[in-house]
C-alpha cells in the first residue's frame, strides 16, 4: 500500500463527507426561513430552496464549474470543465476531481439558497427557477472565478478561505439587489413609514434549521482545506465553532440587554453570524480572534436587521444582515486578525486593503447581477404574485397546497394586516362555521 | 506505524461514519412517511419506522446476518454467522467484522421502512412488528444472499452495486403485496371507482425526511464500497447527487408542464426517485448516464403513482412507485449504461438480460414472501385495525396518545370522505364546544 | 508522505466529524425535550439548549477546560489550559490539541443539556444561563478531571469509556437535585398526592430529538477513543447500537404488555436509555452484553419514571429515569461484564467495587453541586417564574414569543389543571372571539 494512495485516500474521505453536511445545509436554510416567515407561504419557500438544490447541481454541472474552475482567461473567466469534462490539469487535485465537484457544488446552491429567504411571501415561483439557475450557473462562479479560481482578486493576494465573500456577501448582497426590485411585502410598512412585525410561524423549524446549519459548517470550512492531512483543519474546526457560539452569546445578551428579554430570532441569527463571519478567516485567525469577530458578529446583526428594516428592505428572515453584512465583516476582520498579514499582527494595512476591495467588488457584482437579472424578468415573465394572491398565500396559490393541511394554521396571524381586509376574515370565518 | 494498519483505519472510519447516515435514514422513512399521511395516524407511522430500527437490528443480529453472509449453501442461503459468531473468514473483509455488521443492518432495517409507509393509516401495531421482524430477519436476507452474499444471481454476473433491487424493489414490491392484502384505506376510493385524494398533513414534516434520506444516501451509495481507499467513491458520490437532482427537476417540471404548478409532493419523490435508481449503478455509469437515469426516474415515478392508483392499490405515501418502479429501473438502467457490459456501451444484451432477471427474482420474492405473511397474519392474528379505529385514527387507538397533543388538528381534514360521517364532525363540534 | 503524518491525520479526520456528530446532539436535546413538554414553554426550553451550546461552549474555552484537563493537582483538579494556553503536553495526545478540545466541549454542553429538560415549564432564563456557566465551566470539569482527567477515581482504575458517570450520571443527578430545590409544575400533582399526566405537546418533535441523538451517539462512543486506528471503534460502534436496539425494543414491549399498547414516549425513552447505558462500557463488554444492558435500560427507565413521579421529583422529560439511573446502571454494568476484571468473567468484586464508588461518587458530586447553586440562586436572583408566568407559558413571558405564532395552539390542553382557572379558559375564548 503506497503512502500516496492513503494519502489520497484519507483527503478524499474527508472532503466527501464533508459535502454530505454542506449538501445537508439546504435542509438547514429550507427549515430556518420556512421558519421565520408565514405559515402560508413556508412551503413555496422550502420548494425554493429545493429547487436550489436540484435545479442547481444540474446548472453548475452544466456550466458553473467550468465558469468558476476551468482554465483562466484574463483574470475573469473559466473557459473549460462544462459537464466535467476537459483537462482539468491545471487544479493540481490531491483527491479526485468528482469528489472536488461534489464539494464544490455544495457552495454553489447554498449562495443561491441565502437569497430565497430574502425575496420569501412574495416571489413567483417560476422566475425564481430561472434567478437561481442564472446564479448557480453563472453570477456565483464568476465571483467564484476571481477569488479561488485563479482570477484578479487571487492574485492580489486577497484571503477568503471558506467563502465570506464568495458565498456569503455575494448572496447577502444579491438578496439586497432582489428585495430592492421586488419591493416590501404587503403590509411590512405603514403608510407613515413605521415598521410591522410579521412573526415567524414556527420557530422550531426556525432553530432546526439553524442546528443543521451549524452542523453543515463543520464540513463548510474544515472541508474547505480539501485536506484532512492539513492539521489545520483542527484549527478551523475550533475558530468556525467559538464564533458561532461567541455570535450566538452575544446576540442573546444584546437583545435581553436592549429589550429586556432574548430573542429567539436573534440568538439564531447571531450564532449563524458569527458562523458566516468567521467563514473567511477560520484558518488564519487564532480563538481569541475569532471568539471576537464573533462577538462583533452577534451585535452587527441585531442592529443590521434594525438598519435595513429602516430603509424599508424587507427581508423576512435577516439573509441582508446575516449574510452580507457579516460576510463584509468577516472580510475585513481577515485584514485586521490574520496571524500572517493582519493589521493588529503588525502586517500593516495592505492585506486589509486588498480584502475591502475584494469584498466590495464581490458584494457590487451579486447587487448589481441580481438586480439587473430581477430588472429584467419583472418586465418579462414578471416577478411578484398578484396582490391578492399575496394575502392567500403562495403555498396554494404557486403549488395548490399548504404546507399544514392537517394542522389549524392561525387566519388572523397570517394576514398580518393592521386592519385586515374583511374578507380574509369573512373566510376565516367561514371556514369556521363550515367546519363546525 | 504499519501501512496495512492505515488503510484498514481509513476503511474503518469511512464505513462507520457511513453506517451513521445509512442509519439517519430511518428517521429520514419516519418522517417521510409521517408527513405524507393524516396527522391522526402519523405517530402510529414514526413508531413503526422506530420498530423497524429496534427490533430490525435485533432480528439482523440473531439471524439476518447469518442467512445473508454466512457460509454459502447451494447458492439460496447463508448458514453460519448468527449473533455474529462463527468463522466468517470467507468474507475476506478489509475491515473489522462488527464495522461491516452495523452497515449492512442499516441496509436491512431502510429495506423494512420502505414497506411501513404503504400501509400507513390501517394496519395494526402488532402484526407488524411481527412483518418487520421477519422481513429484516429473513425475506431481506435471502435477497441479499442471491446477489451479494455469493448466491446464484451474484453466479449470473448481476450488478446491483447499493440495492436498487436489493433494497428498494424488493422493498417496493413487498409494499404492493401488503397493500394487496390489506385493503385500501376508507374513502380512498369511490364506488365509481374515482380516487379521492388524501393530502398530506405536514409537507415540512416530508421535507425533513427527504433531506435526510438523500443525506443518508451519501453513506448509502459510497459507503457500500466498503473502502476510502477505493476511489470510485468520487464518482458513486457524485453519480448519486446528479440523479437525485436530476430526479426532483424533472417531477417539479413534469407537474409543472401536466397540472401548471410544480408539485411539491411529487418533487420530493421525484428526487428520492432518482436516488432509488442510481442506487444499483452509480459505481459503474459515468456521469451524464447519471443525469439520464434521474431524468427518466423523475418522471417515472409521476406516472407510477397515477398508474398504481388506477389500479386501487393505496399506498399513502409512493413506496411502490419510488422504491419498486425506480428499482426496477434502476437495475435495468445498468444494463444500459454501465461502462463495462451495458447495451448502450457495446456490452450486447447480456448484461441487461442478466439484470432484469435478477431484479424480476428480487421483486417476485418480495412480493410472494410478503403476501404469504400477511395473508397468514390476515387469516390469525389480524392485520387491520378497525372501521371506527381507522375513523379515529391509529394514533390515539393504538398508542393512546396524538402526535400533536398540543396542537389543534384539523377535524374535517382529518376525515377526508366526500360525505364525512356526522358521528366525527359531532366529535370536533362537541371538542371546540367543551373547549370555550 | 510520512506514516506518522498519516496516522495523525486519520484520527484528527476521525475525532473531528465525531466532533460534529455529538455536537448535532444539542439539537437532540433541544427537540427531544421541546417535544416532550406544553407548546406554551417549547420555545423557552430550546433557547436553553442553545444557551448551553453557545455560552457553555466558551465557558468550556475560558476555565472549563483547565479545571478538566489541565495539569492535575492532588488528584482532584486541572490548574492549566485556560483559554487553551499553556503547556498541555502532559495529555500526550496523538491529534491537535484544537480538535481534542472541540470533542470535549461538544461534551461539556451535552451534561448541561440533560438539565435542562427536568427544569422545563417553570425554571427563569436568567439564572438557568448563570447555571450553565457553572455546569460546563466547573461542576462537569471537576467529575470529568476525577476519572477522565488523571485524577483519583482514574488511579483507582475506575472504567468509563465515554461517559456513562461523567456525563449522564452527573447530569441525571444534578437534575434530580434541580427538580428538588425548584418544586414541581403546577398541576402536575394533586393535593392527594396522585398524579396528573401533562402530555407531550408534539412527539414527533420528540422523536427528532431521539434519532438525532442516537445519531449523535455514533461520534460520542466510538469517538472517544480518539484515533481512527483503533480498530476497538467498530465493536464500540456495534455495542452502542445493540443496546439502543436493545433498550427501544424492551420499553415498547414492557409498556405493551404493561399498559396494553407500546408507548411511544417510552420507546424514545427506552432507546435513550440503552445509549446512556452501554456509554461507560461500549468499548469492554461483548455484543450478547451489549444487549443485555440494553434490555434491562429500557425496562428500568420505565420503572423509574415512575418511581421518580410517585416522589413527585417533577421531571417533565425523564432525564433523571434515563441519564441518573441508567448512567449508574452502566457503570456497574461494566464492573459486571468487562471481559477483563469484570465479575462474570471471572474478575471478582474488585472493578464493580471501585465502578460504584466512582458513579456514587460523580452522582453525589452532581447532585450536592447543583443543589448547592441551585439554592443560591433561589435565595438571590430567584429560580422559578411566577405562578401566572407558568400559567401564560414560559415563551410568552421570557421571549415575548411563542413557538407557534402562525399555529394554533391547544388552550385547553396547556393548562393540564384539573380545574382549569376561568380566566385562562376566558382568554381562550376571547382570542378566538376575537380572531372572529
Amino acid at each position: 500500500m503506497n503512502a500516496n494512495l492513503l494519502a489520497t485516500g484519507i483527503n478524499t474521505v474527508w472532503v466527501l463527507l464533508c459535502a454530505a453536511l454542506v449538501f445537508f445545509m439546504e435542509a438547514g436554510f429550507a427549515f430556518l426561513e420556512a421558519g421565520f416567515i408565514r405559515a402560508k407561504n413556508s412551503l413555496n419557500i422550502v420548494m425554493k430552496v429545493f429547487t436550489d438544490t436540484t435545479v442547481g447541481m444540474l446548472v453548475f454541472y452544466v456550466c458553473g464549474f467550468g465558469l468558476m474552475y476551468g482554465l483562466d482567461r484574463a483574470g475573469l473567466i473559466g473557459t473549460n470543465g462544462f459537464f466535467l469534462s476537459g483537462n482539468l490539469g491545471h487544479l493540481k487535485l490531491g483527491i479526485p476531481l468528482y469528489a472536488y465537484w461534489l464539494f464544490q457544488a455544495a457552495f454553489a446552491v447554498a449562495a443561491a439558497s441565502i437569497v430565497s429567504g430574502a425575496v420569501a411571501e412574495r416571489m413567483r415561483f417560476a422566475p425564481y427557477i430561472i434567478f437561481t439557475a442564472l446564479l448557480t450557473g453563472i453570477i456565483y462562479p464568476l465571483a467564484g472565478h476571481w477569488v479561488w479560481g485563479g482570477g484578479w482578486l487571487s492574485r492580489l493576494g486577497m484571503l477568503d478561505f471558506a467563502g465570506s465573500a464568495v458565498v456569503h456577501a455575494l448572496g447577502g448582497f444579491s438578496a439586497l439587489a432582489a428585495v430592492w426590485v421586488l419591493g416590501p411585502r404587503q403590509g411590512k410598512y405603514n403608510p407613515d413609514g413605521s415598521v410591522n412585525v410579521i412573526p415567524a410561524h414556527n420557530l422550531h423549524l426556525a432553530f432546526l434549521g439553524t442546528f443543521i446549519l451549524w452542523l453543515g459548517w463543520f464540513g463548510f470550512n474544515p472541508g474547505s482545506s480539501l485536506s484532512g492531512l492539513d492539521m489545520n483543519i483542527a484549527r478551523i474546526a475550533l475558530t468556525t465553532n467559538l464564533a458561532a457560539a461567541a455570535g450566538g452569546t452575544a446576540s442573546m445578551l444584546f437583545t435581553l440587554a436592549k429589550w429586556g428579554k432574548p430573542d429567539p430570532s436573534m440568538a439564531m441569527n447571531g450564532a449563524l453570524a458569527g458562523l458566516v463571519a468567521i467563514t473567511g478567516g477560520c484558518a488564519y485567525v487564532a480563538p481569541p480572534a475569532a471568539v471576537l469577530i464573533g462577538l462583533v458578529a452577534g451585535v452587527l446583526v441585531v442592529v443590521a436587521v434594525g438598519f435595513f428594516d429602516r430603509l424599508h428592505a424587507d427581508d423576512p428572515v435577516g439573509a441582508i444582515a446575516v449574510h452580507g453584512v457579516n460576510g463584509t465583516w468577516g472580510i475585513l476582520a481577515v485584514g485586521l486578525f490574520a496571524e500572517k498579514g493582519g493589521l493588529f499582527y503588525g502586517g500593516g494595512f495592505h492585506l486589509l486593503g486588498v480584502q475591502a476591495l475584494g469584498v466590495a467588488t464581490v458584494a457590487l457584482l451579486g447587487f448589481a447581477a441580481t438586480a439587473t437579472v430581477f430588472y429584467l424578468l419583472k418586465k418579462t415573465v414578471g416577478i411578484r404574485v398578484s396582490a391578492q394572491e399575496e394575502l392567500e398565500g403562495l403555498d396554494l396559490n404557486e403549488h395548490g397546497v399548504g404546507a399544514y393541511a392537517g394542522l389549524v394554521t392561525e387566519p388572523f396571524y397570517e394576514t398580518v394586516l393592521e386592519e385586515p381586509s374583511l374578507s380574509v376574515l369573512q373566510k376565516s370565518v367561514d371556514r369556521i362555521t363550515e367546519r363546525v
